[in-house]
């Protein structure tokens, strides 16, 4: 089943669910697919079609469980457990996912980090210590990462991408401005700060 | 016209520039749907469908000039001027923007930064002065700000987000974890890493 469900689901799955956290935490108990709908301001029929993949986890009348659906969503999105993350390039986003504390509350705990400058290698930031990329092999084993993030200039990102993909990673969130052309087995996502200015423009006449 | 061209493709024309413009500087001067299609995994009818709701610019057998494509997309974005742009939240993720030569090469010109942290107001980042974020109204209109960035914590993004509306502010990039519920003619973009990684995540069984 789930290779049926469409890419654009699974983008909008962790958006209801950071919405259904800050709902849970304002004390609210329950909701139905309208509220979310407007609230995200996605169509009412898809919010819907969204959740069904999953099974029937809303009631006619009283809208769905916000706690149920919360875990329900974190079961679906492979969150019941902790993701092991390497961060390639310690600049300022680098650092900024580093010491960002929503990342582990979701399951994401960064357990490396990678430069090639002299000034950062074995320096601390929060708990971890900078690791040089030439060892990025090694480490990304002995930590047993999963997940890497690519925050270097644009010049080395394609390298550090296939140094990766060597090393066995399968998942990269990915800032530099390029596109890399991997193996299929790998999952990249693309932060392109640019190209969301670009949208944002193009509403604005 | 343009209310009909649907978001998805709006979403998908800057990573065809972005691509092209790889393209370019490697030295290649044309190229057809199928390449880029194959390079930036999107179905080749799809590719074709995008670029032609603008227009018949690709050739049968040549395919597309890249110059001219390039062009094409920067006018259809409205690339063709510089948009003055404003930060709110000078932490790690609003210097990175503030200190990214790849923006104002885009068109994209940051021309205000605001926090509300005395240590950083009055500090210089790159060629810009801190604000008091208590004087962003003013300094918006004095400086014409058109997009506005918010790089504040969570427990701040919902104030920041009204004030720049009740501003005239009307597109916003958005880098704080939180929904907002705005007039609709602001139009907003969201850029949530934590849902980046959940989406991995999902395909890594």
């Amino acid at each position: 089943m789930r290779d049926l469900i469409p890419i654009q689901t699974i983008k909008r799955l962790p958006l209801y669910l950071r919405y259904l956290n800050e709902l849970l935490e304002s004390g609210k108990k329950s909701i139905s697919s309208q509220e979310i709908a407007q609230s995200l301001e996605v169509k009412c029929s898809l919010v819907r079609k969204d959740l069904s993949y999953f099974g029937e986890f809303g009631r006619k009348g009283v809208g769905y469980d916000i706690k149920l659906l919360i875990s329900k969503l974190r079961e679906i999105l492979h969150l019941n457990r902790t993701w092991r993350v390497a961060i390639c390039g310690v600049g300022k986003i680098g650092q900024a996912l580093m010491l960002y504390p929503g990342l582990k509350k979701e399951g994401f705990e960064i357990v490396a980090a990678f430069d090639n400058d002299k000034d950062k290698i074995g320096k601390k930031i929060g708990n971890l210590v900078v690791n040089d990329i030439k060892d990025l092999s090694k480490i990304l084993e002995e930590k047993k990462v999963e997940i890497a993030v690519i925050s270097v200039p644009k010049e080395s990102a394609k390298e550090v991408a296939n140094l990766l993909v060597k090393s066995g990673i399968r998942a990269i969130l990915n800032f530099a401005p390029c596109h890399f052309n991997l193996p299929k087995k790998v999952k990249v996502s693309y932060v392109d700060l640019t190209a969301k200015l670009m949208q944002l423009v193009y509403y604005l006449r």
